[in-house]
């Protein structure tokens, strides 16, 4: 990583979190405008003009999916407003993917700068006709979050496109570093064009239960979330490792949850050694939270284990951070927390969701022994890259990441008092780890409710999982809005 | 198609192409501040400052494939200017993605736009909370290009993903077919989350030698373009059908290209049969023109049969119009020039590129069963929908289609005089296929040396294939960029 960026990531990660932080941040600081609290009108979110244009889409595109169409003009800072002109407090943000709140004004005059305005309407061939910013704008962006010892940066234009681009890059070393000195043979060149070995390798990823990485063909044969993304769809005969199912609290489960840890891991190592003699795994992936999977954590010391355990059989160490990065765990990046010893960084960490801008942060050894191994068309956007370095420079301005993990502090101990007398929540999860909070209900269809419940109390909130639902607010996400969560779900409780 | 999609695209598609439509448009109609001219003033391009450029990208990203460090914001029109100040005429356009030219004053108010600035800066989760303009959006833009008979859009992010969308509704409707009314099974489920039959069925998708459908796991399984793009990367076991290899003149060897035809038709539709009983082929997929590969070619009745061959055998038909689509071959669509019938037409229509948003064209029929089943955070970019509206506005407006179409005719008339008396081009094709033009050099060094000595004389041009170069300018390349491309390539092959 070059000093400078070093020096950023330091003011990103580094700052002592204040007790009294979440006084010092008010989201009206950048959205004056943000709505004081939600309100809804309509006798069901959605409401009848939110059906209608849901049906208008469907002649085009399957709208089954939709939860509320939405009036992005009207929307501010935490509050998204619906085709009805329900005022909604977003603790979803776009499947976690807004990082500072919808119209913050200074994000909207760099959309209308010069800079900005020539940089989306001349979509350059990165790979190969960059633009003259275009260090500038990497080194004063997306490289101040470079995760400590990854001073490379693959940009692409989504999360799963930015798993697979690492899982190439790792399969390339891992036979490079079999094959030594010598280049490519011709058997190999030969080979790879009718898909078959030596060219086309019967290498793996090994992934884990409940894991997810995306839906293209290599990242989906990775995720392991739920079958209904998966069915019907030609896979890569890939590993699949157990990933701890740990009990709540935590606290009173400390020896369980150990010997769960330990017996995953064990588990892992032994598919590791037994694939070496078979389809050797090239790499390891990993999400800090599974979070599209049930938002399933597991301790540091597990994941240091993992980390420890892949170099052992050499295996290159992905950490996808598309849904936990940039901030909503309290860290700027969430594999911060497992304190990882200098040489025990990750090889490859993929970003993607609140950056707006994807990619891989990876080292100089990963990059491909020749050009255009690794290429495309656009490889990545710069005005995501732009969009990404104002997110950053408003994140570090205000503070943000300390603000969240206070934020979360606050939040997961209000929750744990509430949840005491209520049989129908259990696992209340993410606690130390920012507002990445989530919780189970003891049945898909009670979770569905709640979620409808929270919905029509003003709130707009994701599910995961088979009965979970997780709250992925903004980093803007304060004191008046955590009132207002905190009275939906104690109301939307008693609706059930 | 709704009616009013249809008739659009019937204005764009159906316009008698008038004799001297070339002198109807000139580019300083929609650019009127473009260059008169190339100008070059280094020893050679890049010169010293895109050389320290690409060296200062390079401590980040692999800088091995930059052709010139550009600066975007003083392009303009049909010129590229680079990081020295050169100014060249740009016919490779960020490899075919330009569709009207750089800083074109109508797009840059688009993106000034207060729609457009809302869009970009509040990107939604479009398969769960779409904007309320999405119908509108759509309707009043992308599906007014919709293929005859496909009116169902899929949007995505690249020409990979919309590729492997396209491989993943095929794949699904392709086992719907084959189960009937009945449910998944416990087996299936259980068994994809394994990455094993049943749910993780054995079917393939056939592509062809040479073909190019991109750089993620199930796309470059089906790409065939170049060893040193699969090398190292594990792949689907999918089946390969050789593509003609067709003999130019054209008019000088109708009868070894029709027997080249037969053959590849007769060897692929033997793939179809045998592989029944094996691994099945869910779908087929093809480029009207192979472009990565080399630029070949093959006759609208072959193309009538390969489709015919899949439907017969059930297989789905992906036409790839990634690099192909949005005009550039006198079509809008390239498979245009195919006359397919009425219940011939392709099952999956894929865009990107020119278009700058991203997706496939579809059928209903291939609507997946259930929701979730194609699904991501993104699923598209309102503002990248937002641009393709105003370009295919601004192509309809102009009858650029129809404009290439008759550059086409002329360049093509005046490459064949010129080739006349050279001994170094051969192969010269895509005559009648607007500007989609290319030709060989007896070796790729030679190939590359004339594209260096272009750059040189003004003109930025691109390889493809072994030792083809392409032409692939702009929609609003016109007589004055035609008259400086042609002294240009004169020049450049005397300096060979």
């Amino acid at each position: 990583m070059s000093r400078r960026a070093a020096t950023s990531l330091r003011k990103l990660t580094a700052r002592p979190i204040a007790g009294p932080s979440t006084r010092c941040f008010s989201s009206t600081t950048l959205i004056p405008e943000e709505p004081a609290h939600p309100s809804v009108h309509t006798d069901k979110v959605p409401g009848p003009k939110g059906h209608a244009a849901s049906q208008g889409i469907n002649k085009i595109q399957d709208s089954r999916t939709h939860v509320v169409v939405a009036d992005y003009n009207k929307s501010s800072g935490n509050y998204l407003v619906d085709a009805d002109g329900n005022v909604l407090l977003d603790v979803f943000a776009q499947i976690s993917s807004i990082a500072l709140g919808y119209n913050v004004p200074e994000l909207l005059e760099v959309a209308r700068s010069d800079e900005f305005v020539h940089a989306v309407m001349n979509r350059p061939a990165l790979g190969s006709f960059p633009p003259v910013q275009w260090e500038e704008w990497l080194n004063t962006g997306l490289m101040k979050t470079a995760p400590k010892g990854l001073d490379n940066l693959m940009t692409t234009l989504c999360g799963s496109s930015a798993n697979e681009n690492a899982f190439k890059a790792a399969f390339m070393a891992y036979r490079a570093r079999e094959r030594g000195q010598t280049d490519f043979t011709k058997e190999e060149l030969d080979s790879c064009m009718v898909n078959a070995k030596p060219g086309s390798p019967d290498l793996t990823v090994l992934s884990f239960k409940s894991g997810f990485h995306g839906r293209l063909f290599g990242s989906l044969s990775a995720t392991r979330s739920k079958a209904i993304h998966k069915v019907d769809i030609p896979a890569f005969d890939w590993p699949v490792a157990p990933f701890p199912e740990l009990k709540y609290p935590l606290e009173e489960h400390v020896k369980e949850n150990e010997a769960e840890e330990k017996r995953c891991l064990e588990e892992y190592e032994q598919i590791l050694v037994q694939s070496k003699t078979t389809r050797p795994v090239a790499a390891v992936i990993i999400e800090p939270v599974l979070s599209e999977g049930g938002d399933k954590h597991a301790s540091p010391a597990y994941f240091r284990s993992l980390r420890q355990i892949a170099k052992k059989h050499g295996a290159y160490f992905i950490v996808d951070e598309v849904q936990t990065g940039v901030g909503a765990t309290g860290k700027f990046w969430a594999h911060e927390h497992w304190g990882l010893q200098a040489g025990e960084e990750p090889d490859f960490v993929t970003f993607s969701k609140k950056m707006q801008a994807s990619g891989v942060f990876h080292k100089a050894e990963t990059r491909p022994s020749a050009p255009y191994r690794i290429y495309g068309t656009w490889m990545g956007d710069p005005v995501r890259a732009l969009q990404a370095r104002k997110i950053i420079e408003l994140i570090e301005k205000h503070g943000l990441v300390q603000h969240t993990q206070a934020q979360g502090t606050s939040l997961a101990s209000a929750l744990t008092s509430m949840f005491r007398s209520q049989s129908m929540v259990e696992n209340l999860r993410g606690i130390n780890e920012g507002t990445f909070l989530s919780w189970d209900f003891s049945t898909a269809s009670l979770r569905d409710s709640f979620l409808g419940h929270m919905r029509k109390n003003g709130v707009q909130m994701g599910g995961c999982g088979e009965r979970s639902v997780r709250l992925r607010p903004m980093l803007t996400f304060g004191e008046k809005h955590q009132e207002i969560l905190l009275d939906a779900v104690q109301s939307s409780l008693k609706g059930l």
